[in-house]
């Protein structure tokens, strides 16, 4: 593992428990193996060493436990009573090990965070219209363009483009390189992670009359993007802007690498989307959807709240209701996907001859 | 809908649509509603205020303009007539509403252009061999290396990168973030959006013999990539050099996000190609044809003139005439889609089981 | 194709394949055609010009040998003796003229890299904590963290991000627009190209309980991405780091552009994958692995050595053993293809009833 805090930044086990659990979740500290040790990091339980803390939340996993170096692990309790005692690190009993984890890992994550140089660096182009609120750090060479707004507590990391009034919440976090083009919006406590491009034009585009030769006549992208609070973004992921309405991107929305949303896409609340989806132009899509990686959405389709996307698959139709879809072929071996492949071209001609054979048995 | 245009800017609707009709296309304006409108901007049907144009041009959206604010509508003659008269706003008779819509557009966002800062930003890196010439904008932090060429009018936009070599045509438009390699040549009038890298390394490696573990010698990538006039690249789309001979991109062509354009391919004059596509290498890709989104192109392709590819479609083979061509999985509820989804591996023993007993009925 | 080599440049066809010729691959010159040519480029049989060195790899363009104006041909001793003498231009006769073809491309390359600026951009934004060993070159605004080290001879190109605590090796390039994330390890004798981005957050969401409304719990990403040597990662490719153990990329191994590697994928030496390809969280892939583009792996799978997996294939489970493996739709005209796979959903039906009439025949 990374270190996370040096000798003299490690936490009392107790302390960092304390100081982590913003969500107030139930636990207590089962201190079987001496006194209370002081925690430096955070390890899967493969891996986690004497100043570590670890957690079990998958099942599968639990023989791990007999080998783990950690100074202490985050248990269920009837995972715990299972066990066979004293255990050789403190245990910290608690219905939810892993949200636990995930307290504990955005604790070091915005411990990092806290360390990193603030302020603007003297490298970044700030237009004098632009609006910087407070405690906001810009690192070296970042541009913000006119009449943009920075919200208190956001930081953007370096090299960043932040076009003419687009608008930033507060306390987000920008990591390098990322670009917002004009009068994008984005809300508070975002991430938005390296490469993400977001109000890019809309693909779109009139057939010419009168030019055989198919040329085409733009249409210009003169909507916006308006993306909610505590919304990812992931690395390379794109929002187009709209046509002439919005793109929206709710609250509480998840998007991984190399997503692509077309304009006037619309995304309900705490939707999770996983990377290298492709979601084409005004499709609409509900709250609290999952779509699985490289799925693809045609355009100009509805998708319901909960409804739950399988990876690869190709959704070229409204979904009415909940549920889950899929639409993947089944991988084989090569030659034998060749052989069955090849009867995919005469699948209606043999529904055709079993038709055929059943009228004639039933002479 | 954004503010396009400040109250002061307003024009007189006859004004805006002669200037915004660049194309000459016949229209004529219907005034029913009171004085004159002054215009500031372009909207939908259902979204455009009383200060804004919009267009009918979807005949599925025929109910909408009962409750449309717009100052204006433009319509097409035969539509105009069948609607119930006096109308609450003015009316653009246009047999091309679409593109007269197309053309408004285009006018609201070159109105933005210019409007935007001009000319270098201190803070570019500009070698001393490149060429810049006349009426060139260049934003903060961009470097224009050695003997690269910029043509009059163009407008790059804030940390671009344009490599050694590299030649861009006149009044063409790079937003902030965009890389060109070495060598790279860009046509006028194109617009490649932030993110796009033209000129990277085609992916080319040569077993190595006596090299028992597998290593690869690399195929050092030494073509170019040639861009038409009036090309379109969206955010993210990566086009790679040619290994020897160039990737080619033909006049007109339109590219979408997140495209992948392999090295050698070349690509038709105004062949359009929608986000998240794939092109392996070599292949040659016709005229007007269209690429739906997330489909995948094998290489060393030959695809013809005039070629619709359905999206999702994943092209194995050479398509020697035009038409439509399509491959994908229907997506289904989860368990259905399992259920059938088992039968695919085989299909081939239900036809020879097929065959069977036809023969037997036979005899 | 491109000027490589002034005329004052120009290199005796002898001096420049002794100087390429690092494999000490076997060859013989065969000069039947004057005095020994000056070479100042290498060009594929039909391009090259007569100062250019083209080779012959592939049987089925041996009809392009009798117009080839190169200067000299790389040719396999068997295919050379077959061709009718004199020939008009110098035979190179070597055993693996594909790569001695790769060995001379990459000395025009070198030739090229040789030629740019070297040392630190005075643009550059350098940490005083960062270590950066000798001979290294950095280009305009890039901008390199605390803490990070960069080993002798790296090259990095403009507008850069370097992260805190990030290790590169020596001898790597890496080209304009790269983003490195804090603590990602690159080694020696990388190639990464624009808009690559490594090290963001892998995609980790915990439902939080008690919360209705289906928000996600970010899992803060602590682990780091491991790069080996010798790799080389495409243009807008993304590589995220672990959640708590890291993401390994083993030596050797070779990634297209536009991929998508989840945190903790491990991928084993010398494995090359093709552009687009999404690999889900913790899964590895094996040695010498290929990967056509557009595939795309399931989470949590384990992938053997020696496995080559179809351009578009959709891997959902694990392979255990080495050979080729395919999953695609093939493609057919549009109202085929709509015909056919109207049957996909009846698929298990159809085996049903063909089961039906056997048994009934058997009676």
């Amino acid at each position: 593992m990374p270190v996370l805090l040096t000798t003299d930044q490690a936490l009392p086990l107790s302390d960092l428990l304390q100081a982590a659990n913003t969500a107030g979740l139930a636990y207590e500290v089962i201190s079987t193996a001496g006194p209370e040790p002081l925690i430096r990091g955070l390890g899967s339980l493969r891996h986690a060493g004497p100043h570590e803390i670890s957690f079990l939340s998958n099942q599968r996993l639990v023989d791990q436990l007999q080998h783990c170096q950690a100074a202490a692990v985050i248990l269920a309790p009837d995972v715990y009573q299972k066990l066979e005692q004293p255990l050789p690190y403190y245990v910290v009993s608690c219905s939810h090990p892993y949200v636990f984890y995930a307290l504990l890992a955005q604790w070091f994550d915005q411990h990092r965070l806290a360390n990193l140089p603030s302020g603007i660096h003297p490298s970044a182009t700030i237009d004098e219209t632009a609006v910087i609120e407070s405690g906001v750090s810009i690192g070296p060479n970042t541009v913000i363009e006119a009449y943009a707004r920075v919200g208190a507590g956001t930081r953007i990391g370096a090299n960043c483009v932040i076009g003419r009034e687009a608008t930033i919440g507060q306390n987000s976090l920008l990591y390098a390189q990322v670009t917002l083009y004009h009068q994008v919006s984005i809300g508070s406590r975002c991430i938005i992670h390296s490469g993400a491009i977001i109000g890019a034009d809309g693909f779109g585009f009139a057939p010419q009359p009168n030019h055989p030769d198919g040329a085409w006549a733009k249409i210009a992208q003169l909507g916006r993007v308006l993306v909610g609070d505590d919304v990812e973004v992931g690395a390379n992921t794109t929002i187009d802007r709209g046509a002439l309405d919005n793109t929206e991107i709710g609250n509480g929305v998840k998007l991984d690498n190399q997503i692509m949303v077309a304009h006037n896409v619309h995304i309900g609340e705490h939707t999770a989307i996983a990377a290298c989806v492709g979601i084409a132009g005004s499709t609409h899509i509900g709250r609290r959807c999952t779509i699985g990686g490289a799925a693809m959405l045609s355009g100009h389709l509805s998708i319901a709240d909960d409804v739950d996307i399988s990876g690869g698959t190709a959704i070229t139709s409204t979904i009415t209701g909940p549920g889950r879809y899929t639409g993947v072929y089944p991988f084989a071996e090569h030659t034998d996907w060749q052989r069955n492949a090849a009867v995919l071209s005469q699948l209606a001609g043999l529904r055709r001859r079993l038709r055929a054979l059943e009228r004639s048995g039933n002479t």
